[in-house]
């Protein structure tokens, strides 16, 4: 209660009958690089600023208009103070402890790698500092939004904190400086904050490997089943389809097994619930990670969909196309027989394309349906409809697509190059099994009792499975 | 003021000076699929759990760490209560109202379809314990979500109550579990809360029938058209073209006639308006639903749009296309006399794709400036700049686009098979229409009393509307 | 302290144990077009409605339901008053200064232009009533929004003020009326709030002005060098390829050199801060402007690209395409000598398609990462890593396409009609100098000491430098 009476925490929120347009003083301690455009920044926007600096004499340039002191001073003349000195040196603040008792201390260090140290950065500073409010808040930021201001991915101030008043002073401070806020709780949620600057799209390392894998297999398998070939055996130089047919076959195969692993790690799971009778077991750990990276999985899956999309729209326009298809005529002209029209042929390729195209139309709204601004407008209800029902859907089109374009190819020999099986049999094999897994667990049977599992029924005496869990746990 | 002192709210928001290891407790009634999928996700996060159960001692499996009791025992354990239980069960907690007497009581219930009872879940639950603070929150998550924790439609925990308090401390569970908070006030936005999970894209469904109800017209007046036609007077069968020529004349058709749709209303809203003399009468009912859905009309429009754009590009790689192309070379030769040069032919074409390619370039402008994010970067102003403006020329180059498809083909009777027009005609009606009486509004006379009375100004006497409109009302 | 015992803020949170159906009062000043719009929507939300008016008993029409009263008496009946008159007129208000003093009052107002006055609305409000807790609100959202309710760019209110209780009344207001709040600070950011709703796109302007200098540039330069030149010195009339080939050489070359501009200013910033040896000097005022209009660039950069890539793939579906490929063959055969295939074409032009592709892909890549909601999910490191890493490497990837689509043509005198170099050459200046530049910068010793300069290091003395720069400041 008393800390609303304080003349610190007024002194941020100017009672209206009040308001004088004198300026509130913030404090920073360090005059590093983080501090100075730190400092700049507030300075920019109004504030009153204070350094307080070991040597407060030739601590170096800082911006003008700010003031320099000790960090006794300083810790007086306010009642925020940003720690802008690297956790190493946290030690000093300890003697402080007296001066800074009250005070909000804003946290916005950063370490150089995850895990350097055994608790947050933050949480340390609180340790030393027992009677100040640690807030930990701008570290997300980098250093030239800082100073700059906000940009595109530097818009947002996460903060934390235990108490409510340092936490609001920091807000107050953010909007000023033109960031919106988000609160994301008390300070064991610093650990969390600390380690967000560091990651390189840690999600999306597995989903990248397996493409980079999937995509080197199918590489070089056509390139010896469709270019080695035919220049060991034929003598032909065909090199040059490397860049426009081979990618184009790379790129479909790829594509459609990676959206089928999207869809595999529902089905084991459902087939997992099924045997143990429950869903209150946990998944192997594999399947659990597994289901945490199908969303990235189906983006890169869009995204080789999109390629294969724009390598055939090119095909038309490409020479060796135009060049055989004028060769075709010639001949046709000089052996003086024209080739009948073939309606079965017309059927085929015509549902190819549009199957394909109809696959692809789905394909873009499941990847629409999952940027962050629409799927947050969507009720869970609505998002599993399009991600489960509509992406099922978009699964089958897409292998129905292959298979027209494979139609009775298996039959002869010739595709059989070196007894190798054609490219696009290799990627049917898990798209089919999965519809196919999928197929038995919507049997009016087996649905039923998922369904009943899922909702929280459990096959064996509950008695028992809750002791069996009490000793596995 | 005295809720703040109280202890369980302090062991919410722990004093930093005071901050101890000792995890909070928080109760959940009711053992079921949801309190036990809640009850996992809060172990984890670091609480101590309490479930209240009516038979403490038989209560079926509670997950491990969690401690079970009856009811009362449970409540006074802790300051925040989930109450798990179905809305069918809420009464025997009126026995325990002395208990619950200044808790937090969370109602996390849904409903199987809306309107089910004349009052909220929550609103029932705070009329029955008038004494504690009932706050709504959680129940727009999946199962799923409450037990594995945020995914993408399962980020933000709406809440809704009366005591600011509550929702605070129901503010720092959610964060603490992973979630973004959104307050949505007072607790009589509970009904509003308890209907989301229900809904499956309501404002979709007019759209849908409209689209499917013109798909179906348009397909069979095409096929009827093209492929019966020709089977019947010539007994050809070219039904191959089902799949790609006739569907790329279906999703054109519709398309153009869904885009005129979405500016009709406001054409029709102009003239009312004009009628009238004033902006404050109300539209008939069937014209405020026919604005509310515009978003989702145009959305559908350029689907549809992006498909044509598909199966247009398909073209030159189709079999059939490929096939009379060399047919076409192959006759002139055999009959020794090339075709010349149309330079009119030229310019007619390259314009029609030229116009096509930049309406559906701004189409597409159209469609991401409505992405709820980008939307809400945009002022007022902005946005209707480009829905407005852009929209309208969107909808001009895309009905000249259709017009220069068309250029003197109405001149020639053949082409009125079965003496029926052509379907890019009947496609041309609509559109064409809005864009007349747009200009109509337009014209400067109109154009300026249209925007008076868009500016509150009434043409007849304000004390005779008035009264007009009490009496009405 | 006092103000949360007050009773119209109690009436605002209505403690839940004396939570009463009773509804709650709020008042309008003003019954023009914004008033009564306004005072609709508080009626449908189950607000009781007091308008406040000079003559209440001849003030003209008002929504049904609510009460006239004189200025006083209204103010007198709430503790919130909506200001919705001009500010033209606000300066009677400081006769009611004291029915006024201690209420929280909403300014809606906007201006008609920008620096209309030398104070924001809302602060001039609150210097004529000094007393009164004034709240910046709902001037943001179009006058259909606030008689309607929420809809695409109308979904957030944003508001400011000095006093936080006042702002949580209206924030509560706010959300009951189906709005999402976002709180910008103190009263201080009233005139951004002010000048919003007057923005049309200002910072598209100069990238707009820029694009559309080009484009007329590449424009008359192509005219002037294919179809001008084709009838001064051959009489042939080739205008009908203004539409498709002339555009899609125009789109390309201003996406190109869009795209270099992008990139070039990071450059410049670096040798400025290299030559300067800190980070701390401002750069020059254009080079600001210039990188912060960076995004825009690029974005419309990108949508030069899409449309290329359709016209690109058009281009086998036109009428001339088509005729000459036909004619081609028709030659080839009466003169029977068939052209023999040229394997280094089918490279060359297949890499110009592919890398063509693959560069669209990285640069849809990076619109995708511009949208609010996805940067809003990147951390910085990720985020500049996409715009910056995939940046250079997409401006590498279209710059190689366009060498590609040169090849050997530089060596050939006529391909400079009238002495002029080809369109694509031109185009190539900028870009190549970017990516050489970037090189430069890139070279071990020249990245080692711009890094230490952009971690704060800086090259002259310390003490000297902050004595220059006070002096300079």
């Amino acid at each position: 209660m008393s800390e609303e009476v304080k003349p610190e925490s007024v002194s941020l929120y100017p009672a209206s009958a009040a308001a004088t347009p004198e300026q509130e003083v913030v404090c920073i301690f360090g005059t590093g690089d983080l501090g100075r455009s730190l400092g700049q920044r507030l300075l920019q926007s109004g504030y009153r600023l204070v350094y307080g600096s070991r040597k407060p004499h030739s601590c170096g340039p800082i911006p003008p208009g700010a003031q320099v002191m000790s960090h006794e001073a300083a810790a007086q003349s306010t009642s925020l103070v940003f720690v802008c000195v690297h956790r190493e040196h946290y030690d000093f603040l300890e003697t402080l402890a007296p001066q800074l008792n009250g005070k909000f201390l804003v946290d916005v260090s950063n370490n150089l790698e995850k895990n350097m140290y055994p608790e947050a950065n933050a949480e340390y500073l609180q340790r030393l500092i027992p009677g100040a409010h640690v807030v930990k808040a701008f570290n997300t930021l980098s250093a030239w939004a800082l100073q700059n201001g906000p940009s595109d991915a530097n818009r947002q101030v996460y903060l934390c904190g235990n108490n409510p008043e340092a936490k609001q002073a920091v807000a107050v401070i953010s909007t000023k400086l033109g960031f919106t806020v988000q609160d994301r709780g008390s300070l064991s949620a610093a650990r969390e904050l600390e380690d967000f600057p560091l990651q390189l799209f840690p999600e999306w390392r597995l989903p990248m490997r397996l493409t980079v894998g999937l995509t080197a297999f199918f590489f070089f398998y056509l390139l010896t089943r469709d270019v080695i070939y035919a220049y060991v055996n034929e003598g032909r130089d065909i090199s040059f389809r490397i860049m426009m047919s081979l990618a184009n076959k790379v790129f479909p195969s790829v594509s459609l097994i990676l959206l089928s692993l999207c869809y595999l790690p529902g089905v084991i799971a459902g087939f997992f619930q099924l045997y143990r009778g429950t869903k209150y077991k946990r998944f192997p750990d594999w399947l659990d990670r597994w289901m945490l990276c199908r969303k990235q999985l189906g983006l890169i899956a869009l995204a080789l969909a999109s390629l294969h999309v724009l390598y055939t729209l090119i095909i038309p326009i490409r020479y060796y196309v135009r060049f055989r298809l004028a060769g075709s005529t010639i001949s046709q002209i000089k052996n003086n027989k024209t080739s009948s029209f073939d309606t079965t042929m017309a059927w085929r390729t015509d549902s190819y394309y549009s199957i394909g195209a109809l696959g692809f139309g789905l394909y873009l709204l499941l990847g629409i349906s999952s940027l962050p601004s629409v799927s947050n407008a969507l009720s869970w209800r609505e998002f599993s409809f399009i991600q489960s029902k509509l992406g099922y859907l978009t699964l089958f089109f897409c292998t129905f697509h292959t298979y027209l374009y494979g139609w009775d190819r298996f039959l002869y020999v010739s595709q059989y190059k070196w007894y190798s099986p054609p490219g696009y049999m290799l990627c049917l094999v898990v798209p089919s099994l999965v519809l196919v897994f999928k197929l038995l667990l919507l049997l009016p049977c087996v649905d039923k009792s998922l369904s009943r599992i899922r909702q929280g029924w459990e096959r064996t005496d509950p008695e028992n499975d809750s002791k069996k869990k009490s000793l596995l746990a």
